[in-house]
C-alpha cells in the first residue's frame, strides 16, 4: 500500500480506504487506485504471507452443486470468515458423484490447502478418503451433509425435528396421504428428515398403506418423470415434503403443466433458503435452514483447527435450528 | 481399474461400467465397487496423468458469483468439457470485487492451472492483470463478461440486440416510461444491453425526459432502497428491463410488498436463465441466454489453446444468441 500511495502521491489512508471501497473516497479516485493496484501487481495478504509462513493460506470447500441457494449462501458465510483471516477459498464441485469427491479430496491431500470444508455427495457412504485426511492432521469440518460413521467435526441443522414438524404441519392442514421426496437413501440429511417425517405419520396414524418415502434419483429428466408418475398416478399424494429445493421446483412445474392446483389438491413444503419463495405462484412454504450461519460457523471451527494444532476439532458437532415458514402452498384454504 | 477388478474378482468392464454409473450394474455392486475404490485410494485420470505430463491438468474458472442461475449453468457447460478431457476445475469467486479478481489471477499465474476461463467483476475496467497471463502464454477465454480493451478470446451473447428487442417488446406492449436497471456503468454486458435499449427508445421517440438508465450499486439493502425509491417515487416507470436476475427478483419482492400490480401497473422483463420464471407470480418474461452453451463453448476454445500452443486463440470472438420468452409479466392484459 505504501508503494501505491507513493506512486500516486496520495496518503496510505486514502489507498487503504479505496481498497476497502469506502464511501469517503470518490469513484474517480477509487478507479485510479484500482488501476494502479492492477498495474503494480498488487496482491492481497494471502499471497504475500503464504511465502513467509509456508502455509498455503487456502482452504477448500467441496460441494455437490451450486445451483441450490443453500450452497450459495453457505459459501458467502464461509467467505465472510476467510476474508477476515486473509485466506483464499477454492471451491470444488463434486456434482453429486462419489468418485469426483474422492479425486478432489486426494488432490487436497498434498499441501495445497490448510483445511477442508465438505458437504458430501448423495452417493457417499464410505469415509476412507476423509479418514486419510484426518490421519495426516488436515483439519476437516463437515457442513450440512456429513458421513455418519466417522468421528469428525460437523455443523448441521436439526433435520429430524424439521422433518417431523413439516409432516405435522401438513397433517394439521388436512393432508391424509403424504409423500416425502428424497434424493438419496444414503444421505444423512435426507434420512434424518425422512425419519422425522415418518415419526409424525406413525404418531398420527396416517399413510399406513402408502409408500411415503419416494427416492428421486437420476438425471433431471428421470426425476421429472418419477415425480410426474407419482402426481398423476393412482392414489396421488395430497401433501409433499421435498428434501431439497429443486424437487419442489419440479413439483411446481409439473402441477403448472398438468393443472393440479396448489394448495387445493396438493400441499407442498420444502427444505430451502430460496429468496423467491414468497413470489412464486402460490407462495411456497419452506423449512428455512440457517445457510449463511452454517457456512460461517463451519469456517470458524475450521480456523480453530488450523490455528491451534492441539484443538480437539473432532468433538465439535454444532446443530443450528431451521425455521418453518408457512406460506400459501401448505395452508388449508 | 485392473487392480480394482482383481481385488473384487469382477471384470474390468464391470468396474468401468460401475464407475460410469451405468444402469447395467446393480446398486449393490456399484456400492461395493465405489467402496473399494475409496479404500484403494482410486484417483481419476487427472491426478495420475499430471505426474506424467508435468501439466497441472487443472483449469480455473473465475466468476463474480454463483447465486445467479446463469453461472450455475455455465459451470455445468464448462464441467461437461473438462470431464471429457479428464481435467479438474477450480472455481474462484471474485464476489464482484476487482481486487479479489487481481489476487486470484495472480495466484493462477504460477503453474497451478493450464488455462483460465473468466467472467469479470462489475468493478473491472483495467486489463493489466489479464495481459500478464497472456504475456506468459497462459490461455485465457472470457465468457459472458469481458474487458473491451484487450485482444483475447471471448464467448458472449448478443447483448446489444437483446437489449434493443427487450425495449421494443415493452413499447409494443404499451409502455411509455421505461427504465433499464444496470449493475455497473463499466461492465460490457450492461453497457451493450443498455445501448440497445436506448436505441429502441430513440427510434420510438419515447422517454425523452426520463432518466432511463438506473445504476443499482452497493449492498443488497442499498439496491433494494434504490429500486424502491424508483418504483414508489414521482413518475415511476411503467416498464423495466433488468440486466441481471437478482434485480428482477428485487423488483418482484418490492411490488409484492407495495401492492404494485405486474403487469397492469408495471411490466418487467429480465436477462435470466432461471428455471422458476414460469412459476413466479406472475410468470416472468426473460431474455434467456444460452448459459450452458456459453460455458461449453468457452471451455472447448480454452482446450484448443491448451492443446495447440500455436493456435491463435485471441482472434476467437464467438457470439451465441439469446431468446426472448414473453410471459405474463411483460404482456398487455
Amino acid at each position: 500500500m505504501k508503494e501505491l500511495a507513493k506512486e500516486l502521491n496520495v496518503s496510505v489512508a486514502t489507498v487503504s480506504k479505496a481498497l476497502r471501497d469506502s464511501h469517503e473516497i470518490s469513484e474517480q479516485t477509487k478507479k485510479t487506485i484500482l488501476e494502479a493496484a492492477s498495474r503494480l501487481n498488487y496482491t492481497m495478504n494471502p499471497y504475500a504471507s503464504s511465502l513467509r509462513n509456508k502455509k498455503s493460506k487456502t482452504i477448500a470447500v467441496i460441494l455437490p452443486e451450486v445451483a441450490d441457494n443453500f450452497f450459495s449462501l453457505a459459501i458467502n458465510g464461509i467467505q465472510s470468515v476467510a476474508e477476515r483471516k486473509a485466506y483464499h477459498v477454492l471451491i470444488y464441485l463434486s456434482h453429486e458423484k462419489f468418485l469426483n469427491e474422492i479425486s478432489i479430496v486426494n488432490e487436497c491431500n498434498s499441501g495445497r490447502v490448510d483445511g477442508i470444508l465438505i458437504s458430501v455427495t448423495s452417493e457417499t457412504t464410505n469415509a476412507e478418503h476423509i479418514k486419510k485426511l484426518l490421519d495426516e492432521n488436515i483439519p476437516v469440518v463437515f457442513f450440512d451433509r456429513k458421513i455418519e460413521d466417522i468421528h469428525a467435526a460437523s455443523v448441521t441443522t436439526n433435520d429430524y425435528e424439521s422433518g417431523y414438524q413439516a409432516a405435522l404441519h401438513l397433517i394439521d392442514n388436512g393432508c391424509h396421504n403424504l409423500a416425502f421426496l428424497s434424493i438419496s437413501a444414503s444421505l444423512s440429511i435426507c434420512n434424518k428428515r425422512a425419519d422425522g417425517f415418518k415419526a409424525a405419520l406413525i404418531e398420527k396414524n396416517i399413510n399406513e398403506t402408502g409408500n411415503a418415502i419416494v427416492e428421486c434419483r437420476g438425471t433431471n429428466a428421470e426425476v421429472y418423470a418419477q415425480i410426474k408418475k407419482l402426481l398423476t398416478g393412482d392414489n396421488p399424494p395430497d401433501g409433499i415434503v421435498a428434501s431439497v429445493e429443486r424437487l419442489a421446483m419440479t413439483v411446481y412445474l409439473i402441477c403448472n403443466e398438468t393443472n393440479v392446483s396448489i394448495p387445493d389438491e396438493l400441499k407442498v413444503i420444502v427444505f430451502s433458503t430460496m429468496e423467491t419463495a414468497p413470489i412464486l405462484n402460490p407462495p411456497l412454504s419452506t423449512i428455512t435452514q440457517p445457510a449463511f450461519e452454517i457456512g460461517k460457523t463451519a469456517a470458524e471451527l475450521l480456523f480453530k483447527g488450523i490455528e491451534k494444532k492441539k484443538y480437539n476439532l473432532a468433538d465439535e458437532a454444532i446443530v443450528l435450528p431451521s425455521v418453518l415458514v408457512a406460506r400459501t402452498s401448505s395452508l388449508m384454504s
